[in-house]
């Protein structure tokens, strides 16, 4: 398929100094440490330059003879971390494992497409988050949940397809460090029951090494009652014997069949998911006998936070479901098992455009932990709309929660420099699927590109990733850069503009996601409510209404408590306001809905103008198909616009000061 | 299956003065006019005998020797009518046709069945509409479309099924004296394409047989793009000559086929279905087009005026969808050929628990029409929620529309009175299935029954059929005919109660169309608005506004447009109004909005009541399968209660005077 590469597409000439005498790749390792990684960083390097240079790399066992790039293990760095360095024109590639020359090789041909030099370059990069993580939603008809990329290309009726598409997905993610994948969905039975069993291993393994040979642990997400649908037992109670038999004698078997499998993901007792609650067993009570279950083999238990009521009735102002990831785990802080880790969604709801950071973070201090982000723009436009995400998740990394005097930020903790902890990291639902350019929209790619490198160098700014990105799927050309990284870098502000006022997020069409719909969601089952009514609109979230504010350390808890303290863009999630109230902008919140909806529409506006120029510049297929997107999103923009703005203007009878067309 | 003969249940013995002598039944008729129908009589009454009263019924050609039953073909009757007379012991039907005997026979059977003698019985009835039809959404997979009773009976697997239950299905439809019947869903293409070719003919023609035998015509769905889909040409110009001759081979082929074929019902030009609109032509041309090549078979065609534009803009206010049946259908009056019939819905929306009779009805005065009606429950409960809509057709046929001095109601209109048309009658959406007792909801079958019985005599009250209903399905038990009896001449109003008040509709969840959703349909394509603000709510309807009131004749047109007379049931579909607006009862409108929904869960509660005490004196099955949706039905009002009343009090701030709960 034309554009599978994305921005591995070596087909467009490259111009380095300092790679014009590079002839030959000197792999300077020896024979019993040249793993299949070894040999694909080495294919890496011959493709890449057949396809930049124009030229045929030699490769040559042992020490260099002329210039080249060097590949060589070395002890005492840290794992997966590589060195590169050039010397008089040889181009050095270190590192004290094959999964750092993979990385180096990789960031060697990043720098080769992206800069002019390799004269002096001297870099050394170890990843920060130990976990870097893809969760897709796969299912094993094809489908995928939350897909808007077309179907799976793992699973096409009931099989599981290994092919040139899975090598290449593999090559993607390792090319920006992933170093773990789950293939199946969370939220499914069919998969998370089967894959364990004899009808697949095979294929699993199959899968699995084609991972390895990049780096790429694969997990399977399981059904917690498996042994009730596989082992014909009466009970999946986590204490009871022959349950915590079954699970280890089934492990055995996975991981002799599947030595690659790195684990498992579990969604238990959440959205109709069974878990330990049946039995009156506590979520750790569930983790820690799988955990016990897969640790001969290495193996980790991730175990999600995503627990709530969704059977709420929304005439209950009391129940709140922002409080119920937190109050379902932090009490067991510190009782799981060390090769346990919870996986938090980056908010207290799920995914929305705006949400404060999830207050587990700085809660838990005993317990591994590891950020859950969605770049399937589930409730953000669903790759019709273009929305870069990397800006969101670094404000989420840099949220300080106070959990300690130094290190205290979400990106401290998931790295594992607050507590020492090595089983954690981040996860971001994939986004990717069958069409021909892997997401849907050309641009969001720049979210897959982007979650990878933001796990591997958090020190990265989102323009810093975006130009990467940019670079390395179209080239160098200054007006595309510019033109792009102005509409990634506006695009999320643009979408929470016209979205959701203020933090309080779900004005969306229930079940699918997409769309305005203000009481979408304001009547129903799960626990999603704005309380807006004549005068006003927000959930009362201080100590006053449901607590959840306090459930932040100080000075967090305080700050989001008050209502004159708490920031414009969360006010409603955390206070019922009048809609006369001031902002700390100066503007009332009626205006201030009024102004960020025609002030969205407007951006994009900009955006699609700027992007209209670039007819020409970028190859015809892309630009069409983003070109497409970009119309509708313009005029989605307008319907997200006049809704919400003339839901409130309806409702509260306030008129617009500026006197702009509200329907 | 168990229940599945509904009120044609003979299992319970049936007490009648007069009955013990009937020992034969003599079929006075010659053996050349003894066709399928009379035959099918003759086993109707040994059927209900041997399980009525436990006796074998003789049957003898020639006078009658002794008491019994004499069936007779007389000139001069009308067609289809029938005369009952008992003469000292002796019962005779008599009628000019083979199809008058069968509803004799019907009529007998459930005079003994719901009255106490035979003595002095004198009974002759002709149908008084032409058309009794029942409309079935059945696909060929075997799902129905707004089906709440299973799947279908018509079709599995793209197969057509012909078997004991069609037999059933036909014998309870004759006896409440459906005359017609189309099998397959007007709204999906395939079954319309493909049953009119040879692929079905057999099983078309075999199930046509089934119905043939107890009187009733089959029609069929067609898909109006068939010339393009089965006969390759390039177009359907409804005037194009290949295709006027494609569709006259076509035809030729079909009524050969199927000689008890009644006709074609097409939905052309709407909802995304193919019509003349395509190549400029005029409803009148593409129906006309199709009558032509029917004509030579006795033919019918049916042409749905449901026609509007489902792509509206929510904030044209200009456009008026109540509006678009009439504009598209008035212009053409006069020219469609006698063998159309214009089929119209009852009223100018889609089946809402309230609406205006349709303008077409009173507008068209040289045009054939028939009165489209819903007993599947789509926007009235589907068959959750007890809902007897005999009432509201009642009210609908006895609307005067002005159209003339004398003979100028809805009912005068379709049954020929008022323009002394032949092709004319009433046709129903369908609500059965293949749940065991047809309509899921066991009460829900008291709307097939009762629109039978009430195309045939639309003299009877609601309440009589239902009586006559009540009393064949569970015997004439008092209790058991007064509480059933209540519940279904309460349930309409109770249902209006708590649904969207005031004639405005639409309140409903999009798509399904089950459940409150204030706004789920405010801003969307479809042209379904309320227009609430914090003011007032309500379409502008009057001249003022979109001009519809003003499409009836006078009186209607006046009173509608008037806002001080136009009835309060129907004020917000024609006038938007503040809520505080003093109706003609003396509340204000908001007052009146939370009052109904107040009432109507107490007459939900009141009903589930009264039900209760049924427990024991109902068959255990039935009682049970009712009981689960009456709660369902309490809950769920309460959630319409609830979620209307909040929204409004939200939106207005004006409390409920009472001070009752609202949220």
């Amino acid at each position: 398929m034309e554009f599978e590469q994305a921005w591995l597409d070596y087909s467009r000439k490259c111009s380095c100094e300092g790679t014009d005498g590079i002839e030959a790749v000197f792999v300077g390792i020896a024979d019993d440490r040249q793993d299949i990684l070894i040999k694909n960083s080495v294919a890496e390097l011959q493709r890449a330059f057949v396809g930049l240079f124009g030229r045929e790399l030699a490769v040559h066992t042992g020490a260099p003879v002329g210039d080249g790039i060097c590949l060589a293990l070395r002890e005492g760095m840290q794992a997966e971390a590589y060195h590169i360095y050039e010397d008089g024109g040889k181009i050095s590639i270190e590192a004290s494992d094959s999964r750092g020359i993979l990385y180096g090789v990789f960031a060697l041909l990043r720098h080769m497409q992206t800069e002019n030099s390799l004269r002096g370059l001297n870099l050394t990069k170890a990843p920060v988050m130990p976990m870097r993580m893809l969760d897709h939603w796969d299912n094993m008809d094809g489908s995928i949940e939350r897909g808007y990329s077309g179907k799976s290309f793992f699973f096409e009726d009931n099989e599981i397809l290994v092919n040139d598409r899975t090598v290449t997905y593999a090559r993607l993610a390792a090319s920006v460090g992933i170093n773990a994948v789950v293939i199946n969905n969370v939220n499914v039975k069919d998969a998370a029951t089967w894959l364990i069993t004899e009808r697949y291993t095979d294929k699993v393994r199959a899968l699995s090494e084609v991972f390895a040979g990049y780096g790429i642990k694969m997990y399977l997400c399981l059904n917690y009652a498996a042994p009730m649908e596989l082992g014909e037992l009466a009970s999946a109670d986590p204490l009871a014997e022959e349950v915590r038999g079954w699970w280890k004698k089934q492990m055995a078997f996975v991981f002799r069949e599947v030595p690659n499998l790195g684990g498992f993901l579990i969604k238990a007792d959440s959205e109709g998911r069974p878990g330990p609650f049946t039995y009156g067993r506590t979520h750790a009570d569930g983790a820690n006998m799988l955990a016990e279950a897969v640790a001969p083999y290495g193996g980790k238990i991730i175990w999600r936070c995503f627990v709530y009521n969704c059977q709420q009735d929304w005439r209950d102002e009391k129940t709140d479901r922002a409080r119920s990831g937190y109050d379902n785990f932090i009490g067991l802080d510190g009782t799981f098992l060390d090769n346990v880790i919870l996986q938090i969604k980056n908010g207290p709801m799920d995914f929305q455009v705006r949400e404060p950071v999830h207050p587990l973070f700085g809660g838990l201090t005993k317990t591994n932990q590891m950020l859950e982000v969605q770049i399937a723009q589930e409730y953000t436009g669903q790759q019709r709309h273009v929305c870069y995400l990397i800006p969101m998740f670094r404000e989420i990394l840099a949220f300080h929660t106070y959990v300690a005097k130094e290190c205290d930020t979400v990106e401290d903790i998931v790295c594992g420099r607050t507590f020492g902890q090595k089983n954690c990291g981040m996860a971001a639902v994939a986004n990717t699927g069958n069409d021909e350019n892997w997401t849907g929209h050309d641009m969001a790619a720049a979210n897959w590109y982007g979650f990878g490198r933001l796990a591997f160098e958090p020190e990265l700014s989102a323009e810093e990733i975006a130009r990467e990105w940019i670079r390395l799927t179209f080239g160098r050309e200054e007006q595309v850069e510019e033109t792009l990284l102005y509409i990634l870098m506006t695009s999320w502000r643009a979408y929470e503009n016209y979205n959701a006022p203020l933090g309080i997020g779900w004005m969306v069409n229930p079940n699918e996601h997409y769309g305005p719909s203000v009481d979408g969601y304001e009547y129903s089952r799960w626990g999603t409510y704005h309380r807006a009514d004549h005068l006003g609109i927000g959930v009362d979230r201080s100590g006053a209404g449901t607590g959840y504010a306090l459930l932040y350390r100080e000075p967090n808890a305080s700050i989001y408590n008050d209502k004159e303290r708490c920031p414009d863009k969360l006010l409603l999630f955390f206070h019922h306001m009048p809609y006369t109230w001031k902002l700390k902008s100066g503007k009332t919140v009626i205006q201030h809905i009024y102004d960020t909806h025609f002030e969205g529409v407007e951006m994009v506006d900009e955006m699609v103008e700027r992007f209209r120029k670039l007819q020409g510049k970028l190859p015809k297929k892309p630009y069409q198909r983003m070109l497409e997107r970009f119309l509708h999103q313009k005029e989605h923009a307008r319907e997200w616009r006049d809704q919400i703005n003339t839901y409130f203007y309806r409702k509260s009878g306030i008129a617009d000061e500026r006197g702009r067309k509200i329907y």
